[in-house]
């Protein structure tokens, strides 16, 4: 897409969030300084209205209870029915047999068009071979020191990004948040998963100039993100198709 | 009043808050930056206890659940019994039916003495014509790019404040906080939210002097209020009445 | 022991909280910033599990109900069977019943390796005479201007810290994470205890330096926590043993 941070800043898109208690905070506070418009309802008694006037769902795990994921499968079949992108960030897959059981309930239940982990994560949701609906056309985003995406037909790599994001709790969670804001102005979900990783990528390298810890390291993130501009971004990105 | 701030950062008073998952932090933290002392306890088996040994009630629905506002019910009547001002932040309000459905419950069954809200949200709610407790003695608080706040006999416009206040997740859930502990020294609660976004508003301004973006002007935005005092502001402050 | 700091960014111990919603992300990111691994993982059908993969667990009753509780029983059953150490934080202690009767509850079930509060906190929990598990091996640490910290055959006072800590919420959290974190690492909880306590308030001394406020002076303790050396804060301890 040619210029999805100005995009995002023009129509505002509402990016509806159940997610962890540890990073809500900073998944909405990302989300407004790219220019979209967080919004967090997780009660059963109201999540799909919420999700049905959003544009696009984020999903995280982080925190998860099995109610907590009642209204996620709520909100995620409203998506699905208003056909707008629903990301998971399968946060902490692998380390308890109840986030693998919840993650393939999820991914078993409702389309999901963008699964994003770590490796391990990533790995282990592929081993499990869950039946799991429509994921042919699911975007898979594995996070790493170099990020890859890919949609089965293209994979990209991007190696936007700077060591300090990893001094921080909550730069993955983030990420999925910034996936869901370009994905919500972007029918390419691949494309946009690939343009999310690279914009905060530059951003976090443009932040580790000037910081000298986390503490300013994430004031600054904040501040690059927020003056951040689609030929900015441009000009720094790092992005391999394989 | 003639020295709200003071006389906070003198008696320290204790302001109870039910609030939501995404900025509780922030409403804490910036109570206890104007001197206050926040407390949050929203268990239904001690709830109402921690408001009666508190001097203020702020209830936020911003994450609401059906849970949560039977804990604000109980602590609000425990507040009503104590006649300790009631704050209630109508966030989002208008967005979904349970939204309303809950507000216009809190509204019909205890006496809220201070409402917040961003336009929509308020006009929302007067709209509904709901059946309300003792609404001819509600202060109403209308928060923008200039708030207004009245309590039927008096309306007073506000002008303090930064654009880069609506940069930040969060502002206005502070604002709510902040009204809450200067209501609990001050019995004219129009007097009180008045004040408040003066005060709030003014720390915003001299904020915005040093900020490159959304992450300074936070870090800013604390360390002002944090020094403020109420000569600083009183020579600052863009009241009218109308 | 020697080198704490050293050892716990060598070994990245998992911290498991169970922890409060106010600074839920506090006590994550200032685990993560002395270079151990926090997680949060709270929903019965998992935590035990999550403990079993940790190297300390950490409660905090900042925001209970009567779920998180029966969650921090299970958790800390866990942490009892695989020996390790188990830190309570006794936030609010005294302010209402439920608290008291949760606490004692907590203490009479699972053995607590290091309780944490302040003096009212620990005044109202020795008071109470509970019949606590295992009490004889407890360490129990009093935070305030100076912090004691006691397992009844040593006791240590630790005079470091800067009265800026106290100026921002979640100080009291974070270190009962640093204790944690220091717990993991160190079989000797009284000495890590006050160890934690002392390179917590090392680095406050050194944030303090340049803050303005508790906007600057959180963001200076984050980097300066990052920046910490077993030899920097071995040069500035001030311990006194009774």
């Amino acid at each position: 897409m040619k210029n999805p941070l100005k995009t995002i800043r023009e129509t505002k898109p509402l990016v509806h969030h159940i997610t962890n208690w540890v990073t809500i905070y900073d998944c909405a506070n990302i989300t407004r300084a790219f220019g979209a418009l967080p919004v967090m309802a997780h009660a059963p008694e109201e999540c799909a209205d919420m999700t049905g006037i959003s544009s696009a769902l984020v999903l995280n795990i982080g925190t998860l209870t099995s109610e907590i994921i009642d209204s996620m499968l709520l909100s995620a079949a409203a998506a699905n029915e208003k056909k707008i992108p629903v990301v998971l960030d399968a946060v902490g897959v692998g380390a308890t047999r109840f986030r693998d059981e919840m993650a393939a309930k999820i991914l078993g239940s409702v389309r999901v068009d963008i699964i994003k982990g770590n490796y391990s994560e990533i790995a282990k949701l592929a081993g499990e071979n869950a039946e799991t609906k429509g994921v042919e056309s699911t975007s898979m985003v594995m996070t790493g020191k170099e990020d890859v995406i890919s949609d089965g037909n293209r994979t990209f790599v991007v190696k936007n990004g700077h060591e300090l994001m990893g001094s921080i709790v909550g730069t993955g969670c983030m990420a999925a948040s910034i996936i869901g804001s370009f994905a919500s102005v972007n029918p390419d979900y691949c494309d946009a998963a690939k343009d999310a990783l690279c914009y905060f990528g530059a951003a976090g390298e443009l932040a580790a100039k000037n910081s000298a810890g986390p503490g300013s390291f994430k004031v600054n993130l904040y501040d690059e993100v927020f003056n951040l501009s689609d030929e900015k971004v441009q000009a720094m990105m790092k992005v391999e198709e394989l």
